[in-house]
């Protein structure tokens, strides 16, 4: 009775209506966890999580700590001694403006063309969420032995700084033998991949005030500070924007290296620095040697500015000394830095050159590093193998995903990475997309997953019950 | 039949309710010459302009050239043997937005609080025209034989890329025998100032572009260049924020030194530290010592940023790697600088340090070196003294009025400052405004400044007719 690949796909083929009509209602809503004005939004995600869950036969309830965000669980079945693994997504978006983006569509209304899905969100993560939910009905459907929780986060955006309270909070209801994370990119759609690690995230805020008002540049330029200007001397103090070398004492002190199986899985990603610069529309970039870009972007930190806010940012030229300004960056860190003594460095070091300036350290994420072996890894490999008939390969991700670290410490559990995203799909970029293939794909992988975990000896989660 | 103080306050008086109507009508004509968008503005405020000319008994006419803004001409009386006076202003004002600055009234809408007029223009430099206008009806309502020029433009605060072309272009209706411009800023209110010398500006913009759109700082960052953060370090080794001083090689070479007689009147000028900082509302500047500041601001060249545009500039932080960034930057020169070698200069640091940022040099304005003497200017200082009870000082502007130049070029005449603004009426900034003991005392000081000037000999203007 073992799943058939043909029958999966003929599956995928039917639902693909409703699964698009539900993605479309899940991207129409801006849920960005960013923007204190979306607040509504986020709820409403939650909310319509819920009731889809729901919807699909699963209990499902929100939780909660106070001040933060809604966590939906869904529960599919709780059968003892069944094995119960647990799909980790996110609902919330990063910002998203027609206005001051080059969207060509808008960004939070849902368009098909061809195979393709544009709209915030659609990739990152709500197409992947609904991927799996699906993958989880196809293999329900056909009587796979398995407890599935599905675990919808909707500050993932933010850094998930009540994700892991909320989790401890769940207790028993969110106990499970497995985690299985869909919130990652593959090298190249010719390659798929699975995550062995994440990058971790610091962000911060640099506040640097001198007046109270725009002043004009004529009448007291000379003598009075400029913000903005002093930022940028800042930002150039602290790395060299031209090679990314930080330049903070100290930084690089707990990086650690790179195993050599790791190199040598780097070696096999498939990636192509001509690729790369393509899919993500790159003109040029800092070197075109690519192990050192693929160390660069899985196994070294980053420094990076994402804005500077202040001044004038309107047509022309609007000649004033501006009062105020906001540089914000964040640092991408790696195993073994941690963020308590990064705040530490980065604080001193702006305390000594910029002595007003003010340090805003924001929620942080810790890197994370993962495993390429264990039964529920060795599931998730068969299962992307049967989907899409190639071996995948195990890649560390530049990214960051804040809860991984939290459900690994609280649920202590084996966890998989089972991305379904593309570098084309632009992650966090203008024209975000997500397409049908690696979506019918995804619902056969997930499928086929859940089957394999069915196979697996129940854990403490069976156990439990 | 000299005039007299009393009966010229009286007039003031009388007249307030008609000249805060009028400045009102002014204001609320949103005549941003930066924008674009505002176009159809620009051409209303010159039309208005024109009315208003016409209705006091002028007659008006509108000059342009192919491309060009309009420019006002409006005349009153063409009396052979009389001597012939024009009054400079402009009509055009900088950007202003109640969303994204301190504005504690809507910029465009004209309000008035006791005796201070507020909104966009009040200051710089609509209030100041109305005044001279008043001035000049008072004066020609009393009899005073002189005829009398208003040579309004529109794009001053673009530096008056087409001024030179327009004027040269209207000829003869423009002769005149003596300027007097009205668009500069006291020391303090205790004090009149004359102007003597302004500094002019060049204006640049720094484009970086490396990609095509944001493109996700987890995924690319490392290998992926940073447009933003490349800017700013090319701002911070062209100057150094904190000091102010330029890194440019050459960049002081042609700095005139200002004369002891200048560094005189500097020291007699009144400027207060203390009240600098109150005025502009700054916590901190770059120096303390009164010299050096007054030095600064009116005898040494800036480069300043006004802002980087690029990034995210929203709430919280978006975790993107920006595909381009603009750099707006300014100049202010001081003789003898050339605007043509800073361009050089610049775009030859640029090409060494960041050789594919682009370059782009905006309109510039040469800076200008006045007089402290002959008959005009000690009309000037005559009629100041009688309308505010004080002898004037002369100081320089730190400020740029691109037209005076062109108009000493064109018109061969000598030029005189008759501002009224002060600091704290907010020239470029937020709540910019302008009030009523300026005003009057504006109306008394040009009305006299017209009496002074009708019993110099007539000169060329009046020999033309």
């Amino acid at each position: 009775m073992a799943l058939d690949r043909k029958d999966l796909q003929e599956f995928a083929r039917r639902e693909r209506g409703a699964f698009e009509s539900l993605l479309a209602e899940f991207v129409e809503v801006p849920s960005v966890s960013a923007d204190p004005e979306r607040k509504r939004d986020v709820e409403r995600i939650a909310e319509l999580g819920a009731a889809t869950l729901r919807r699909f036969g699963a209990t499902a309830d929100i939780h909660r700590v106070p001040g933060g965000p809604p966590l939906v669980l869904g529960a599919f079945g709780s059968e003892p001694g069944r094995p119960t693994v647990t799909v980790y997504n996110h609902l919330d978006v990063q910002p998203a403006s027609k206005e001051t983006e080059p969207w060509r569509t808008e960004p939070f209304e849902f368009t098909v063309e061809g195979d393709t899905y544009r709209g915030r969100g659609t990739t990152d993560d709500k197409g992947p969420a609904l991927t799996a939910l699906y993958g989880a009905k196809a293999a329900l459907d056909a009587g796979v032995p398995v407890n599935i929780r599905f675990l919808w986060e909707t500050e993932e955006e933010v850094g998930s700084p009540h994700f892991a309270e909320t989790l401890a909070k769940i207790g028993a209801p969110a106990a499970t033998d497995a985690v299985v994370v869909s919130d990652t990119v593959w090298v190249s759609r010719q390659r798929p991949a699975l995550s062995t690690g994440l990058r971790g995230l610091q962000r911060f805020h640099f506040h640097l005030e001198t007046a109270e008002t725009d002043q004009h540049s004529g009448s007291t330029g000379g003598a009075a500070r400029n913000p903005v200007a002093e930022l940028c001397q800042l930002a150039s103090e602290i790395f060299d924007a031209r090679t990314g070398r930080v330049k903070i004492p100290g930084f690089y002190d707990d990086v650690a290296r790179p195993t050599k199986q790791e190199l040598a899985d780097f070696k096999a990603s498939g990636f192509s620095v001509k690729a790369f610069m393509k899919e993500y529309g790159f003109r040029s970039i800092r070197t075109k040697d690519p192990m050192e870009i693929m160390k660069r972007l899985w196994a070294l930190p980053t420094f990076e500015v994402h804005g500077l806010v202040g001044g004038y940012q309107g047509p022309g030229v609007k000649t004033i000394v501006p009062p105020r300004a906001e540089l914000k960056a964040t640092v991408r860190m790696v195993p073994d830095m941690k963020a308590e003594k990064l705040i530490r460095l980065v604080k001193a070091f702006v305390k000594k050159h910029a002595p007003d300036v003010r340090v805003e350290a924001g929620s942080s994420a810790a890197p994370y590093k993962g495993h390429t072996s264990g039964p529920y890894i060795e599931a998730a490999q068969r299962a992307v193998k049967f989907a899409f008939g190639k071996d995948p390969v195990f890649v560390r991700q530049g990214g960051t995903i804040g809860a991984v670290l939290s459900m690994e410490q609280i649920l202590k559990v084996p966890i998989a990475f089972m991305g379904l995203s593309l570098p084309e799909h632009g992650y966090h970029a203008p024209n975000e997309n997500y397409d049908w293939g690696q979506a019918s794909g995804g619902m056969v992988a997930f499928a086929k997953y859940f089957e394999e975990v069915a196979a697996l000896p129940s854990g403490r989660a069976g156990r439990k019950k």
